[in-house]
């Protein structure tokens, strides 16, 4: 039995919609957006720098910084501080399942712990997107999708050392877009029971 | 229903145990070296070299080369168009499940295709090889790992342009360490079917 699953996800892969879907199936608890506010409660971040930095490294962070760049890189380090301690106390409670924030690497120590990563081709995440963005035309999705896919590559690169796209990182990843949300619940079903 | 199973594989990652299994209970072909002796009959090319340069490239490619590192390359090249006709020609033929030799990349275009991914950390391949090489020292044994996980990574950044690693390439990767050989075959036959 698998008591904490951590559900990495390319943007509009579907991520949430797997992951609520186990949970409600395993009867655990659902975590995502909420690891921010979380937060909040246990620092004295403001939840719109929470949310700013959410998933994100702050700037090109590899030459010189400016005072305001250099800030902002220490305030993103606290944040992630901050997520990573919200993310090991969801972990010791166990029964949950966690998508994105790098929980796979944070609880990479765990016991009974399933990582997932949830992706699919370009096609796929805009037909998606336009269920939920109406009013982008596609080329602002593709636009936006390759904006997101490279900050979570970075944030990933930035915290773990290794690559967003590495199956390594993970215990199975799976093309939602190839197999389809049904096919993947159910096979993380089968598989952390 | 899927007609054709590719499974790309790590050295020592029991690909052939769990390939075999899953032809079996779905009662379709097998191949893999077979592939290569296969690839004899269509060609003039020697059986030494077509074991020689499977699943490898030559030599360091990208600087210049020596009239006998370029006699290897052009016999690569060769064998590797060899081994594309007789997986196209497995691919047409359907109901099999290949193993190794880029076939995820050969019939990406194919319907009713399952590309799969299996990987296992260092210690469990190596653990898996001791079975198979009782007179290999560790040493040995993680030196040889080593040898062909780069071996394959060139091999598959030569002839595809993209990494071994690279989730991307498959629609579904398992670590076969973690998951255990029966359960990964259990995903794949469901998946199958």
């Amino acid at each position: 039995m698998k008591k904490i699953i951590t559900i990495a996800r390319e943007f509009g892969a579907c991520g949430r919609t797997v992951g609520k879907s186990l949970a409600s199936r395993l009867g655990y608890d659902y975590w995502d957006k909420a690891i921010v506010t979380n937060g909040q409660k246990d620092s004295n971040i403001s939840l719109s720098d929470l949310v700013e930095f959410d998933e994100k490294v702050p700037t090109n962070f590899s030459f010189g910084l400016s005072l305001f760049e250099f800030n902002n890189v220490e305030l993103s380090n606290q944040i992630f501080r901050t997520q990573n301690e919200v993310i090991r106390r969801m972990g010791e409670h166990g029964r949950c399942v966690i998508v994105g924030r790098n929980a796979n690497y944070i609880l990479r120590e765990y016991d009974s712990l399933l990582r997932v990563f949830i992706y699919a081709d370009p096609e796929f995440r805009i037909a998606h997107m336009e269920g939920l963005k109406p009013d982008y035309t596609e080329e602002q999705m593709r636009s936006r999708l390759a904006q997101v896919d490279k900050a979570r590559e970075k944030y990933c690169a930035y915290y773990t050392h290794s690559s967003f796209h590495d199956v390594k990182n993970y215990d199975i990843c799976l093309d939602v877009g190839k197999l389809g949300i049904d096919t993947v619940v159910d096979v993380l079903y089968q598989l952390a029971r």
